[in-house]
C-alpha cells in the first residue's frame, strides 16, 4: 500500500493520513498530465491502490460540466482565475486537470471519510508526544501535563482540536501552495492559543484556523451568557472555575466560484460550588457560496449528514435548522450562506458519545470542503462576479460584527486576542448602496436561496 | 456684488449662498489658470470683490507644501490621484491649481462662515415654499403643513436639515463633478426620509447625505434608550407620542489624502402623559483622516470651535472630549478618527438658543470640510497609501457596526430603512491580519494620534 508507506515515512503520522491521500493523488495526477490531454477519459494508472474503485466513475461529460471548458465558452470578458505564473502555474494546472480526470470530487470525499474512521480508531492508542509532532505548533497545554491526564476529556479535546487545525491547514496549503503563518499567544488570565493565518495566497484571500484553550474563573453572569440556553450555575463566592477550548476557522478564497467555509468545534467545563463539573460541546460547519452550485451544496450537506447520522438520526435535521436560524442577518432578511450544521449545549447522551460526535464532525471538515476547492480551482470569472463576491463579503462582515455571539463575546471580553477573533473577516469587502441583482441572474438566484433556506439532501 | 447677483439669479436662493462663493472662486481660478503658471505668486485679479482680503495671503512657499509639486519629488511609485481624462482633467486641475494660488483654504472657510451668518439672519424671513425650491427633494412633511406651523421648532428644524442636506450635496457635487442619486422613502409607522447617495464618483468613493423625519408612538423603554442619559419619561398607557428628525452624512473619498467626514444633527420631541413636551438636540461633526495633516486638523477643529464659541465657551472643550469618548473603538484601543465635536441631550439654556447653536454647527459643515477636499484633490498617492486607507476603512466599519448607537438602534428597529442606515459604510474596506505599521512611518504617526487623542486648537 503505497499511500500508507508514504505516510508512515512522514513525520506527521496519523494526523496527515487524509492529507497524504490528497498529496499522493495530486502527484499521480500531475505525472499523468504530462502524458495525457486534459479532457482525456483514459482510465487512470493507479489501479493497484486500495482506493481505486472511487476512480473508475469519472467521465469526460462530467468534466465538461465541472471544469473550465464549459464556462470559458460563455463569451463574457473573463480574468484568469489564478494569478499563477511559470512553472507553478503549469504544475497547479496539471494537478487540477489530472485530479478532475481521475476522480469525482465527492467520491474522493467519501474515501477520505473512510480513511478517517481508521485513523479515529487508532487515535486512542497513539502516544501524545508522537501525535503532537504533526501539529502546527506544540499544544497550548504543556505536553507533560497532557501526558499526565491523558484520559481526561480536556486532554482528548485539546488533542482533537490541534489535529483538526493541522490537518485542515495542511490541506489548504496543498491547495494554495502558500504557507500558514503560525502565531502562539498567551492569555494573561490563563491559557492561550495558536492562530494560523494565510493571507493573499494564490487560492485563498484569507484563511484563518485558530485554536484556543483558556481557563480561569467566570462570574455567574458570564457563565450564563456562555451557554446559549442560559442554565443557572452556582459558584463559590460567585466565581466558577472554567476551561474552554475550541478550533475555529474561516476561509475566504479569491475565486468567487469557490465558497467561503466556516467551522468551529468547542468544549466547555465549569466547576460548580459543590465540585460538580458541568460540561458541554458546541460547534458546526457551514458554507457561504457566492453563487449557487447545487452539486456543491448537495455534497457539503450530504457529507455532514453522513457524519451526523452515525450518531443520531435527529442530529442532521435539527442542527441544519439551527444553523439556518443562527447564521441569519436579521436586518437583511437573509441567511449568511447555505448553512450546514450548528449546535450548542450538547451534553448528552454521554460525554463519550458527545465527544465521538464532535470528532466525526471535525474529521469531516476536509472532505466537506477540499473537493469543492479543487473542483473550482481553475474556474475563470468576470469582474462582475468578483464584485458580487465582494458585496457578499460585506454581508459576511455584517453578520460577524453585528450578530455572531462568539465575536460579540470576544470583543466585549477584556484580554481577548482581537486579531484572532477578527481573522474571520475577509481581506476585502464592499458595500454598494441599494444593490439588488436583476431578476433572472445568477446573483438573484443566490439571494433567493438566502431568503428562503433550502433542504439540500 | 457679483456673487450675490449670481445667487439671486439662481433658483436655489439663500441655501446656496456659500456654494455660490465656491463656484465663483473656482471659476475665477479656472480662468486665471489659463494665463498663469501653477506656482505663480501673482496677486489675484479679484480685488474688487468684498471678500478679497482673504486672498492676499497665499504664497508660493505654501503651495509647494500643499500641492502635488512637493510630493511628486518623493521618488515613490505613484498613481494618478484622479481618474480624470481629457478636458475634464484639464478643467479640474486648472480649477484646483488656481484655487490653491488664490486663497489659503482656511481663510476661505472663515469667509464662508461670515457669509453664513448673514444668511442665518435672513432665514427667518424667507418664505417656506421659496426655501424648499433649493432642496434636493420636497421636504418629508407636506409643504402646506409646514407653512401652517411655520414657527414651531419641528418645522424650523426640518427646514434646517433639508437646507443642510442641499447645501452639502451641492458642494460635494461641485467638487466631484458627479450627481447625487436622490431617494425619497416613507416609513409605514409615520414619516420618512430623503437619502442622497453618490457612489464611485471621481473624488468620492461613497458620499451619503440622509434626512429623516419620523414620528409615532414610543414605548417608555425605547424612549429611555433614545436618550443617552436615560431620563425616565411617563407615557399615557405606556405610550409616548414622539417626533425625531435629523440630517446625517458620511463621505468616503477615494484619495487617501482626503479624510472621511461624518456629521449628524438631530432633534427629538416626546410628549408625556400630562401633555408636557420633552425636547432635545444632539449632533456633531468629526473627521477621520488616513494620514495626519496638522494643518487640516487645526482648520477643522478651529472652525468647529469658532462655531461653538459663539454660543458657549464650554461647548467646544466639552463636546470635543465627548467626541473622542464616543468615537472610540474599544477593542482596538483607538479612536475612529481625530474627532471634532459630539453632543446629545442638549435642552438648555432655551430651545431657541439650543437651536441657534445647532444651526451654527450645521452651517459649519461645508467650511469645515470642503477646503480640505480641494486642498488634496490632486494629491498623488501610492498603492501602499491606498492600502492603509482600506485598512482604516475596515476600522470605520468596525466602529459603525459594533459601537455606533444610531446604527445599532436602527438595525434593531423593525421598519428601519437599512440602506439609509448602512450607507455610512465605505464602498470598499480591508482587514489584514496583524497589521502594524513600522515605527517612524506616517501610518504609525496616525495610529499614535488615534491611541492618544490630541488637542488641535
Amino acid at each position: 500500500m503505497a499511500t500508507v508507506v508514504f505516510c508512515a515515512a512522514n513525520k506527521m503520522a496519523q494526523t496527515t493520513t487524509r492529507q497524504c491521500f490528497i498529496t499522493h493523488f495530486k502527484r499521480l495526477a500531475s505525472v499523468r498530465e504530462t502524458h495525457l490531454p486534459f479532457s482525456s477519459t483514459h482510465s487512470p494508472s493507479v489501479t493497484t491502490l486500495p482506493a481505486t474503485r472511487w476512480f473508475s466513475r469519472a467521465t469526460g461529460v462530467r468534466l465538461m460540466s465541472q471544469g473550465t471548458a464549459g464556462r470559458a465558452a460563455a463569451g463574457r470578458t473573463r480574468r484568469g482565475a489564478l494569478a499563477l505564473s511559470g512553472a507553478a502555474a503549469v504544475t497547479a494546472a496539471a494537478a487540477v486537470a489530472g485530479f478532475l480526470a481521475n476522480a469525482n470530487h465527492f467520491q474522493r470525499a467519501e474515501m477520505a471519510t473512510r480513511v478517517s474512521q481508521a485513523a479515529e480508531e487508532r487515535e486512542q492508542e497513539g502516544d501524545i508526544l508522537e501525535r503532537c509532532r504533526g501539529f502546527m505548533s506544540p499544544p497550548v497545554t504543556d505536553i507533560g501535563v497532557l501526558q499526565g491526564r491523558k484520559d481526561e476529556m480536556r486532554t482528548r479535546m485539546e488533542m482533537l482540536i490541534m489535529e483538526t487545525q493541522a490537518e485542515f491547514c495542511r490541506a489548504l496549503q496543498e491547495a494554495d501552495g502558500g504557507v500558514f503563518k503560525v502565531d502562539r499567544w498567551e492569555r494573561k488570565e490563563g491559557g492561550g492559543g495558536i492562530s494560523c493565518v494565510m493571507q493573499d495566497g494564490k487560492v485563498f484571500e484569507k484563511a484563518g484556523v485558530n485554536v484556543s484553550v483558556v481557563f480561569g474563573n467566570l462570574t455567574e453572569e458570564a457563565a450564563r451568557q456562555m451557554r446559549s440556553r442560559g442554565k443557572v450555575l452556582k459558584g463559590k463566592d460567585g466565581k466558577l472555575p472554567f476551561c474552554a477550548m475550541g478550533v475555529s476557522s474561516v476561509i475566504h478564497p479569491k475565486n468567487p466560484h469557490i465558497p467561503t467555509v466556516h467551522f468551529n468545534y468547542r468544549y466547555f467545563e465549569i466547576e460548580e460550588e459543590d465540585g460538580t463539573k458541568q460540561w458541554w460541546f458546541g460547534g458546526g460547519t457551514d458554507l457561504t457560496p457566492v453563487y449557487i452550485n447545487k452539486e456543491d451544496a448537495y455534497h457539503f450537506h450530504k457529507t455532514l449528514k453522513e457524519a451526523c447520522d452515525k450518531h443520531h438520526s435527529q442530529y442532521y435535521p435539527d442542527f441544519k435548522k439551527w444553523c439556518d436560524r443562527y447564521f441569519y442577518i436579521r436586518h437583511r432578511g437573509e441567511t449568511r450562506g447555505i448553512g450546514g450544521i450548528f449546535f450548542d449545549d450538547l451534553d448528552s447522551p454521554s460525554q463519550e458519545e458527545a465527544f465521538n460526535f464532535v470528532k466525526s464532525c471535525a474529521r469531516t471538515v476536509v472532505p466537506c470542503y477540499l473537493p469543492i476547492v479543487y473542483k473550482h480551482l481553475n474556474d475563470s470569472f468576470t469582474d462582475e462576479e468578483k464584485d458580487w463576491q465582494q458585496v457578499r463579503r460585506g454581508r459576511y462582515v455584517e453578520f460577524n460584527l453585528v450578530y455572531d455571539r462568539g465575536v460579540k463575546f470576544g470583543l466585549a471580553t477584556p484580554g481577548s486576542r482581537i486579531e484572532s477573533i477578527l481573522m474571520s473577516l475577509p481581506l476585502t469587502a464592499r458595500w454598494e448602496y441599494m444593490h439588488e441583482p436583476a431578476k433572472g441572474t445568477l446573483e438573484a438566484e443566490m439571494l433567493e436561496v438566502l431568503r428562503n433556506p433550502k433542504e439540500w439532501v
